[in-house]
């Protein structure tokens, strides 16, 4: 039986890791199936982090970032606050067939989106649009912080060739100011694959993943010898270290790792669901908690599922 | 005698370093220290790659990239693809202040910055649109690549007391595309710090430095125990064969670093000049060449800065 995986991150990517599991059986390229896998979360309505659906900024604008990197060439497609084009994981991965001008933003990446063919779409959803009024509401109301949410849906895969790649793809931190960038596409921070190695992934607060350029760590312990859950989960642990040493607090973060022999593991510093699929195992949803410090994982119940299914439709 | 030091890339930096220089000798903050000194560089206008007088994108506006990173609490702001505005590391600085919304690009960014009280300007000098004017013409008539030159400003500092932080300022790849993100306001890759280690900052082909998330690289390798110079030419060394093995090719490359005792190092693909300053060192260009694959470091000749100041203010 020849190897192949996928990881992603939250309960969200299960379709996408199920369809995508279905290719790399079929042997089809790690590629096309991740820009297969991460389309299919950006087009479903109710995942409210990605893609059509996804929260908007403060001024209530749906500003996307996604990314593409292949493990093989190193080469990778970046795109941040781009409005209003369907699947921002198919403009990142033709960047990053380029050799210049491979990370582009703002009005800029929208011209080169629109001149390359790519589909339009008002990225902006009714229900995405009552979520962010009530939050201006509850925010004015209770005096909070605005920001809230912030779950980037991260894809590695391996294909029977054993080439690799990974892509992201998020709304970014809900409530954000306009022209804010995260970690999803910025290399090394929210990505970083090397077939000769493994790639990782991260999703959580932004600005603080980026003060550690976790995912370019994680990959880096792998190639040092440790499996993906110690190289992530021991990335996730002493970086959350330093950062409370430094600066009193750290960041919700939680990062996916898959190596060149198809293992897969996960860091976490909070309750973080993943999805993973390996040829001796189903696609699966995951779930990661903290319990004294050590991360459990189990699978998650069914229970489980139908509740956050019925969570992510309920009417606003 | 209490340890300061300061290095920064190219010829460009020379006095903006011999006056940070001054600064540290007289005990004030590596912070203040390189807002100041990048300030100098983006407000020159003969220097053509940061800031005012910087080279235009393909649409010949001025797009400027900036980053700032403090050594002690990991904090990091950055803007990208903002136009308009006299110093973006002073917007840069200020951002890195905040938890969230630390990078900020295009119209957000330049509205953040108009909120902020920030200084306007025309960025675009008559002697920029000229050079501009004359290679759109011989793009055309040679049917050359576009893309040329893209020299960025980046300075690291140490205080007297071993506080470190690093600056960024770039207007990027000449002729870029609207909208194109180099790596220099990206973290890891145009730059990071850490007080316990020390830091490291790159200039060259972003798209390239982006896919070795090389100033992390140096950094890891300062924390092993290499002295800054075995970190940088050794990161650029082994990455740029990485690069040519898996892609044909590696763009131009060059890294300066500084470990938190004070001690300086640069690592480059390329002839490469740069400026450093510590107690027992008078802040001088030095200039580096690769000699039988070996990098070789001299001070320039009185000559060379003659030239160098002629040919940068020639008439175009």
């Amino acid at each position: 039986m020849r190897t192949w995986g996928m990881i992603a991150t939250w309960r969200m990517a299960i379709e996408g890791v199920t369809l995508g599991s279905e290719m790399l059986k079929n042997g089809e390229k790690c590629q096309d199936v991740l820009e297969k896998a991460v389309m299919f979360v950006e087009d479903y309505p109710f995942y409210k982090s990605v893609g059509y659906g996804g929260l908007p900024n403060e001024e209530c604008e749906v500003e996307l970032d996604a990314a593409f990197m292949d493990g093989k060439t190193l080469s990778i497609g970046a795109v941040a606050s781009i409005k209003d084009f369907k699947n921002p994981i198919s403009i990142a991965r033709k960047l990053s067939a380029d050799r210049y001008n491979i990370f582009l933003v703002g009005a800029g990446a929208e011209s080169y989106a629109h001149k390359n063919g790519f589909v339009r779409q008002n990225m902006l959803t009714e229900r995405a649009r009552k979520t962010w009024e009530l939050r201006v509401k509850e925010i004015k109301e209770k005096n909070l912080s605005p920001y809230d949410g912030h779950d980037t849906v991260c894809m590695i895969a391996i294909d029977q060739e054993k080439d690799m790649a990974v892509a992201t793809s998020t709304s970014g931190l809900f409530m954000k100011k306009k022209g804010r960038v995260g970690d999803s596409p910025v290399s090394g921070s929210g990505f970083y694959v090397d077939n000769e190695i493994g790639g990782a992934a991260a999703t959580g607060l932004g600005e603080d993943i980026m003060k550690g350029c976790l995912s370019y760590e994680v990959v880096q312990r792998m190639k040092k010898g440790e499996t993906p859950q110690e190289a992530a989960q021991g990335a996730v642990d002493e970086f959350s270290k330093e950062l409370i040493k430094r600066r009193g607090k750290a960041g919700e973060i939680s990062i996916v790792a898959l190596n060149n022999k198809g293992d897969w593991g996960i860091g976490t510093n909070v309750e973080f669901t993943f999805c993973a699929a390996t040829p001796t195992e189903q696609p699966k949803v995951y779930i990661a908690k903290l319990v004294d410090g050590k991360v459990n994982i189990e699978i998650t119940s069914e229970e489980y599922m139908r509740a956050y299914k019925e969570k992510i439709q309920r009417e606003i």
